[in-house]
Parts: C-alpha cells; structure tokens; sequence
C-alpha cells in the first residue's frame, strides 16, 4: 500500500488502479439514493480536496462514514482511478476508509463548510488553516520564503541571521519593544530612583530588532553579498490593516555595488519570487482570483514581463504636478510620496512597476548617500500597480566623514556608531541594499485586504491562540 | 570585462586569457625584489583569496599598491591565467588594481593577519566575518540553512513562521524573557499595585516564544507536514559555551504519524543536512579540520553512511549499568541521562548515531504521549557521537482525556490550552514532531567549542555592535 499525497493523487503521480492509502480530513460528505457516500478529503498538500468513495458494503459505513462531518480525520484505502465525476480527474474507490477523530459536538466546530468572515476566523487562529483561504496562503507563503532563498542562493548570496534582541535602535525611528527579565513590579533602582539596568540579562537596555540592516552591512563588506530574513519588530500602529507589530523582514546588501545595481537586484528579485508562485500555485491563485481579489494572477504575470521604469524623485514630482487627477495631498518637492501619488504613478504614468530615485535627503534615514546635488540621498522606492511602495532601498553612505556629519546632523550618539563607523575605516566600499516585508509581499501575492491574514497567528486580542 | 566572484574564477569558471574584474579585500600582500607584488583578495564566495599578480609598471604601483595593508578593499583588473605559484590554479595578472578603500591606522586593525584568539574576535563582532574561521562559518551556516529549507520543501513540508512574541509559556518550563512598552520606571499600576498589563501594548503580558512547537500543532493537523525554523530565546545559562539566549530552532511536525517515523524523520533529515555541507563546503570543512577540530569531515562522513541504532530507555539504562566506565552520574531509571552517558552510548557502546526512545514520564513534557505502560512517554533522544543529544522529539499527547489528566498533573492552567486542546476536539490524529538547535548543529558540522562563535553577532556584554 502506497502513501500518497493528495496532490500526488490529484495529479496522476501514480499509476491509475494503484491501490493507495490517503491521509487527511474531511471537507464534506455526500450520499447517494444508490448508498455510495462522497467524501472529499484535503491534507493541505493542494487546494483541491480528492474524492473518496466510500460504498455501503463497507463495515463501518452505517456506524461511523455515514457520521462523518467537516474535520473528521480519516484515512482511506482504496483504488486510484480516474473520476467519472465533474472537478476532478481521479478519485479514491474505497476498500477501507479508518476514523481516526470525530468532531466533538459538530454544531460548534467553528469551521463549517461555509464561507466565514476573515474577522471571524482570526479569533480561531488555530484552526483557520482548515479553510480553503488559509491552507492556500500558507502554500503560498511557503513557496514565496522558498523562492526568496533559492533567489539569493543562486545569486551567491549568503542568508545571515541577524540579531533579534538588541541593544542599538537601527536608525534612530520607530517604536521599539522592550525586552526584559527584571521584576516588573520591583526592578531594581540606582540611588536616583532610575531603573538599574546593569542588573538586566545583557546588562543594559535591551529591545527587539526594527531592522537588521546595519548588522548585516559589517557582513557585506566582508562577504560582498548577504541577506536578512528575519523577524523584526515595529511597536506601532498595531490596529490597521497595513501594518504589524511582528513581522518578517528580508535585507539583501551588496558591496562594490551602487543604487541602480540595488535597482536591478530588486527588479530580478521580485520577478523570480512571483514565477515562482505563479509555476507552483496554480490553484491557489485561481481561488484567489475568484474569491478574493479579481486580477491577481495577470497583474503578476504582466509585472514579470515588463522592464520596471526608473524616474527621478525631482521628476516624480512634476509628473504628480502636472497629473490631471486630484490628489488628497499635493505633490510637493521636499514631501514624502503618499500611497495615493505612488500608485498613480506606477499605475495611470507609466503602468509598469516604477522605481523612484533619490530622494531629498531631510526625509531618509542618516545613513543613506548624499548625491553630489547636495540635497539628495541615493535612495530608492519600488512601486507595484496595485500597491504602491512594496521595496525601498539606498546605496550606503560609505564616506566616513560625510557618514560622521550625517550622525551629527541627526541627532545621534556618535558613541553607539563607533562599530559602524569601522567599517568606513576599514577598507570601505561602496554599497547598497533594500528592504521589503515579507507580509506585504504576500499580501500583494494574493490579493489580501488585511496584513493580519498573511501570518500564520494574527496576534489579535482574545484570540485563542494568544 | 567579466565581474566575476573569487569562487568561481579559482574554479576555473571563466576560460583562462578570460579579462576579468575581482573585487575584494586585501588579506595578505608580499613584494618580490624582481618589482611585482602579489597581493591576495578575498570577497567571501569561498574559502581562498585569489592571487592577484600587480607588476610595478602600473601607474599606482608605488603609491598605492606597495601601501596596500589586510582589509584594503580593492577592484582588480587583468588577465585569469593559471598560476605558477603553489596552492592555487589560477591567478590574475593586473592590469590595473583600483584601491577603493585603505585601512584607517593598519598597525590598530584589529584583523591583522595572524591568528586571533575566539574570546578576542567576540568583542570585535562586526569585524570578525573578515577572518578565514567566521567567513568559513557563515559559508556552511548558509549552506546548512539552505539544506535545511530544501529538505522540508523536497519533502512536502511547509514553513510555518509560529508567532515570535506570545502570550503563552510552551512548556511551563524555561525562563521567558518580558517583552513590554511600559514605562518601566512608572508603570501602569492596578489598585492593587500589581502592574496593569491591560495597558501593555497586546493588553496582556508578552513574552519572547521559548518554542513554536504547539502553535505549529495546528498548522499540523491540517497541512500534515510543516516546520519552524526560526529564533527562540530561553533567560538562562547566559554564560556557558553551550546555551545562548537567542537561537535559531528547527521544529517539523508530522501528522498521522508515530515516534518511529519520528526517529525515521530526524535521520534522514541530519544525513541530508550534512552531505549538502559535504558536497559543497569543502575548503571550509578542510580548515575546521586542520585549525579547528581533527576529525570533522570524518565524522560526518561516517554519520551519513551509518543506520542509526534505536535503544528503549530502559535498556540504554540497563547498558550504562553494565558499562565497565565510571560515571560522574551513576545512571539510574527515572533520571534523564547526562551527556557523559549519552556520549557513551553512542561512541562506545554503538558507534553510531543512536535514538534514545520511551522515557520516563516525570522527566519529559506534558504534551508527550503518553505509552501502555503507564509509565514511559513516546519521546526520543537523537544522540550523535562527539557531542550527544542533537535532536529532541516525541510523539504528541492525541487523546484529549489523556491530555487533561497531563495538564492537571503538570499544574497547568487548563483555561490557557483551550485552544490546544481544541487540536484534539476536532479531528485529532497522532502527531509527533522534535526539535533542534540550529547553532548546535553548526557547532557539531565545525567542530567549534563555544556555541557563541555560530551565530553572526556574539551579544557579549562589551562587544562594539551591541
């Protein structure tokens, strides 16, 4: 008796008359007059559950199939042959079909072969990977993390795990999460009545990570090509449906490397990443497509076949300037582009994936190239039809004086940049990288309304697994 | 002109007479009287520097190159021919080495071209990956990690990122580490006095995850076959060689399935793991041996090519009884074993790679299943030789009557497994699944003697980048 999966069965992957055994859990059940019961069974393996037909004859088809309801775990032994029915091309003809687990109370299971509200099944985060909708986002963000590792790898990439607890704020931005194992009600004081946290486990403050960026820089100018991909935190804007507080981050820096080549890693990036998804997910992008965003599936095949277009930010905001259409906020030099001027950009301007570039530098991060214009950084955004801004980036400021007057000018301790400042010292090149989260991405992959349903736990309050 | 990586070019990727362009970091540099300079660049790809031949016809010859110190950054330009000199095949004959960088102070770079002790390179974290142990390290680190990600996905298996920051304790079992946005020096308070955790940024307490196995459950009992691989953090042991407070964890989870195909799991998994390590990190694998370890490549060699023997607890007891060594820890039924008995059992007794199976229920988790004979769980122990325990699994507690009575026995709060219990209410099947440390199995493939040169940033109290 061969094990096989349902999308080995589904897909012909065995011969057709091959006795097989079949694992997973029930979706529905239906009977016939003639007394065949249906019993459509899904492992997660594919979207499609595989039909098990389960005859009268069978020992236990009065006292358990016929009870059989949506959760019900079996496994069923029988023949594989093809299905004279509609939706499938093969079938189980069942000899045996075991219950291993009933559904307690099936009134109650919260998930019924019926379409839920997404609110409702984040409150049931343990079980709504049951649903078509969340076993197909898992496939699809596990072939997407997998993409993004191979991308790197084949690219000579090396994946370095960067600090989770820190004790440096990556750019002096963002919320940050505390993280502690001092006695909450009594920590201990200095004689001013301050916490004392040279009593703390790292003897001294220490907070979740916003960014691996400046970490995994010492490692670029070592191994010339590394990435991040990691979780990161954000203590900010936790109740929209764009954001969260603990999301996976992805890093790549490069050295002797400058913005366009971070341009060009981005384009090749996001290209191999979506074919991937699109040559291994078929049928979950086609329930996608259907049930929850129409257009899904071409706007990533055209994405991957077009050349991204690269405009000045200077030029971006002309472009706005000049637009006939009537923005919330007026484009103007100096101001950071809203969501709203991304995407007519990249979707009415030039209807293509859009990279702008350089950016007045007052709105970057200190650490960020200084262009020649003196009043520009050599930063950049990639924005998607359909999204806007889904990667920014900048090539480094590799100048350590120039690095030194930028630490000034922010406001920072020049003091807990020393290391950082090393690497200017020595042997300094030229280098670049970008950041994208990986939830946005997935978000954009399948056409999700809510960044909460792109993780596996949404860390929502009375939720169940929380 | 051909950019082309170290690796590849020493590889003999490119045809010699090929023009190419090498861009790294100066590791050593030697004049001959005859007027060249041989200079050794490294950019990370691989083990070996390649040498680059600069006669002193080029134009910088004098005022550059005879200045180049280790960790200059430089862009070589010449021909690829074959080397005369020992140890390389290849080699580059400049037509022009473009300094990009110099050494800030060359006699006060910490990375000088000798050897450094370990301790001395954990305080200069963010320069040590310029060394040939780390940059070694974070090449098999990759490539171990790659493997890792390629096994589960050859499988069938899916990557599940459980949730990082939790509000429950896996195991009641392990320091936690806090995470809050508090004030901590005045803090929310109840009438009471107690800290009002109602006002915390996720309303309730939240810690660092310790383990994402029972989150990973549920993904399990719906996909059938999924993974972590993520960071864990345990408050504890912050200073042996052996633990450190953040980690990297690797925790698959299989449904419909028992602690043998547990066992069976775990040895195709390492097998796998080290002959891609094998097969593609050998340069790096030949310095562990020779400056590290003695015995590394052996090790895993033989490891791949051994059956793993499988030993019940209470014979494994009944064997280190009998055993003519002397023992620190006398070995005694219903205690855990100590590594010295672990490492006995498998370098001695067996010789191989040995599975530890059926302990005794006081001594492992509540979620552990629970055998026939009242008395032993189905848990099992991977013990390797040379280092012992590598891998810690079990099957799961299916059977939800079984599971209260092990929740109540543990003094657990039954209110917080509601939603783990629910993973039997509906549907249950056996599951099992185990858990590693990726960290110490990058110890265990480097033969190194501290768990903290591993990871990428030591967090050693002092060091430049924390």
């Amino acid at each position: 008796m061969q094990v096989v999966s349902v999308k080995k069965a589904l897909a012909g992957g065995v011969e057709e008359g091959t006795k097989v055994e079949v694992r997973g859990w029930v979706r529905t059940r239906r009977d016939s007059k003639a007394g065949i019961s249906f019993v459509n069974v899904s492992d997660g393996s594919t979207f499609d559950p595989i039909q098990v037909v389960a005859p009268n004859a069978l020992p236990n088809y009065e006292k358990e199939i016929l009870h059989l309801t949506a959760g019900c775990s079996v496994i069923c032994r029988g023949t594989l042959v093809k299905s004279q029915g509609k939706g499938q091309a093969f079938e189980v003809q069942a000899d045996e079909v075991q219950v291993l687990g009933f559904v307690d109370d099936p009134d109650t299971y919260p998930i019924q072969p019926k379409q839920h509200t997404l609110e409702f099944l984040r409150d049931v985060a343990h079980l709504r990977v049951r649903t078509n909708t969340f076993s197909a986002v898992t496939r699809v963000r596990h072939r997407a993390a997998m993409a993004v590792h191979r991308f790197f790898d084949e690219e000579g990439f090396f994946w370095v795990n960067t600090p989770i607890i820190t004790a440096s704020d990556a750019e002096g931005a963002g919320q940050m999460f505390r993280v502690s194992t001092l006695d909450a009600v009594n920590p201990p004081r200095t004689p001013e009545g301050k916490i004392d946290w040279h009593k703390d486990f790292f003897g001294k403050e220490a907070y979740l990570t916003v960014s691996g960026q400046l970490n995994v820089e010492a490692y670029a100018l070592a191994m010339s090509k590394v990435y991040t991909f990691g979780p990161t935190f954000r203590a900010e804007n936790s109740n929209t449906t764009r954001h969260l507080a603990e999301f996976w981050m992805i890093e790549p820096e490069i050295a002797f490397a400058d913005l366009n080549e971070d341009a060009n890693l981005a384009e090749r990036f996001l290209k191999y990443v979506f074919k991937a998804v699109l040559d291994d997910c078929a049928p979950d992008l086609k329930f996608f497509e259907e049930r929850v965003q129409k257009g899904v599936t071409e706007r990533m095949e055209k994405f991957i076949n077009s050349s991204f277009e690269r405009i000045d930010y200077t030029d971006a905001i002309e472009i706005l300037k000049k637009a006939k259409k009537k923005f919330e906020y007026a484009p103007e030099w100096g101001k950071d582009l809203q969501t709203e001027h991304e995407r007519y950009l990249t979707e009415e301007h030039v209807g293509r994936p859009v990279v702008v570039m350089n950016y007045p530098e007052a709105i970057k991060s200190f650490y960020m190239r200084i262009n020649d214009d003196g009043r520009t950084v050599a930063a950049m955004d990639v924005l998607a039809p359909g999204i806007g801004e889904i990667i920014g980036g900048s090539q480094r400021e590799e100048r350590l004086d120039v690095l030194d007057q930028r630490i000034q000018k922010f406001g920072l301790k020049p003091e807990s940049y020393q290391w950082y400042r090393d690497l200017r010292r020595y042997g300094s090149v030229p280098h670049a990288g970008f950041g994208l989260g990986f939830e946005r991405l997935i978000v954009y992959i399948c056409g999700l309304q809510n960044i909460r349903d792109a993780i596996p736990y949404p860390r929502v309050p009375g939720s169940a697994a929380f």
